[in-house]
């Protein structure tokens, strides 16, 4: 093991591929004389770095040809935002409310919009409360925070279905048909923080509001292939070299997409697994709603807390710490974390509990 | 010569120190056991960039007190709409046009405000057509395109300046008790394209509209220290080491930003007299208000333009064709550029002009 095991929630662990041969590309990319940082991004060259990352994220999650993809600043946040300003027309918007993040877009929402909560909890969608005439309807679709993941889209028919997929965007397949628009701040499982993509069903783009920015209006942004504004190119870059090592990827007999979806449903198997059998760990989600991506646990004895951290750093087990809006620890065991990683967690966790359980 | 040099209006040329220093950490930041790119924008590693960038920042343009710096996303374009979101309270909005980005600041000022050209073309402050009722007066104080700059800032009493400094950031002192607020896209003077530099005075802090999304509502970023978002961290690492670099830099006997300064004189100095003195080229841009970063100039015969721009790629000098709006060339000479590569493109100019002249 060369380096330690990053568990953070976001900003988070890259494929060490990846940052190898962005270290090596640093000061001339593929002897343009240039570091990517440093190109146009009107250049033949940032141009062609752009081209092979969009067609391998298309290809990588099965876009549709009618799903324009956009490559945007402002994160989820931002996003909260541009969304209503892009889509609610007639202003209104409905929202599953499943955690905190599905919380905060629907605060942010109201700014635009009469926001109805559809739901409050990870209920089946025939319970939700849905408006016929709702502009869209909003869920996130892996709450980082709560640790709940939707292991199958809601299949909604009053509206389009607008997911936030930011910490499990790539991890697994999207169905497209359920989809009208889906969003993904990067630093989870694409890359570099700063970088938002968005992935858009062409028939929406032209209902953004008078109010709009036009650096964040979707219809602008898709005219101009992301380049309306300068995009962030290097996020982009690093985004690209991590859809080519998904491509590459393989396991448990698999390629690409179902390769990592393989690895993640063994880790978080492996996780929850021993979570469970423990007598001093406990995750509180339903079974149903588990994420495979963000698994929040607590230690019955909170005073032990200090201890299993500083153990954990020594261990060479980084970022274990929940969030602090609620307490306890947090793994998080996004696409590039090895299984070995989690291997060497579930044994951290087996010895600290028989050394203080 | 190991690099070529990169005339590039942006993303643009970055010190060559600074790409290396970025590429030796990228797999292990500090023995941290991350690269950058994987810190939690929360953790104390983070933290300490952040808040060395900072205050490098404040020290090299004597930031007072009383202004706030947030590192925020959108970029200039972005700025557009955010500034008038976050300013334009009673919606009057005076623009002093003098080229193309003022110009699209104006359009975009008008989603949000009543807005008055205050001037069309480099006038003197005296002849500007200004409302004392103004929310703010909006200033391009470097237009990249025209290559046109304010040597001295305005001198605005009726309402407080707003200038976009993008394209000559960090390139010369800011008198700051002209200015209200300042913001700079990163990806000329500073770093990576996707971060944005805003300098707002704390008075101004609590007038956005209802509209403003919180994540460019200058207020919730001042008072989250920029972590609202998560911000773009890898970009403002990247700018941090470049104020390390600026901090250390030294010519002529000076130090810091008082030698940047100097050496973009002598740079800006050595390029225009050779243009001047040339029968083949010319800078159109009066000599008061030409740009020390962004130098556009035309051939007379400009059926020589490709033989211009391929035998220049062949001399090591990249990008330096114009801005498709305007034609011609544009070199961009940015505090990155060494003077040696003025003097490369200054010899590659009389040579071209003996052979084509």
């Amino acid at each position: 093991m060369s380096r330690p095991f990053n568990f953070s929630a976001g900003p988070a662990v890259l494929p060490e591929e990846v940052l190898a041969q962005a270290a090596s590309e640093m000061l001339d990319w593929h002897a343009s004389g240039m570091s990517v940082m440093e190109m146009s991004h009107r250049g033949r060259e940032f141009i062609s770095i752009y081209e092979a990352a969009e067609a391998d994220l298309r290809e990588l999650l099965q876009v549709p040809p009618e799903f324009r993809i956009l490559f945007m600043q402002g994160g989820g946040l931002g996003e909260n935002a541009i969304v209503p300003m892009n889509l609610a027309r007639t202003g209104k918007v409905d929202v599953a409310v499943t955690g905190s993040w599905s919380r905060k877009s629907a605060a942010e929402a109201r700014r635009y919009a009469d926001v109805q909560i559809a739901a409050e909890g990870f209920l089946p969608v025939s319970q939700w409360r849905l408006r016929p005439d709702a502009d869209y309807v909003h869920v996130c679709t892996n709450e980082t925070i709560d640790g709940i993941e939707f292991h199958e889209l809601p299949r909604v028919l009053t509206a389009p279905l607008v997911i936030d997929c930011s910490s499990h965007v790539l991890s697994r397949p999207i169905d497209w048909s359920r989809v009208g628009c889906a969003f993904a701040g990067a630093q989870k499982n694409i890359g570099p923080a700063g970088l938002t993509l968005v992935f858009v069903r062409e028939d929406l783009l032209d209902r953004a509001l008078p109010i709009c920015p036009s650096a964040f209006n979707y219809k602008t942004v898709a005219e101009s292939a992301s380049m309306f504004n300068t995009p962030p190119t290097y996020a982009i870059y690093i985004a690209g070299l991590v859809f080519q090592w998904l491509k590459n990827f393989r396991h448990a007999g698999k390629t690409g997409l179902a390769a990592i979806e393989q690895r993640n449903r063994d880790k978080a198997a492996l996780l929850y697994t021993a979570l469970d059998a423990s007598g001093l760990y406990e995750n509180r989600v339903a079974s149903e709603c588990r994420s495979r991506m963000n698994v929040p646990f607590y230690l019955r004895d909170e005073r032990l807390n200090d201890a299993f951290l500083a153990g954990a750093r020594q261990a060479g087990l980084l970022q274990l710490k929940g969030h602090k809006s609620v307490g306890g620890m947090r793994a998080s065991i996004y696409n590039a974390m090895p299984l070995e990683g989690v291997q060497a967690l579930v044994s951290y966790l087996k010895d600290f509990e028989a050394r203080h359980g």
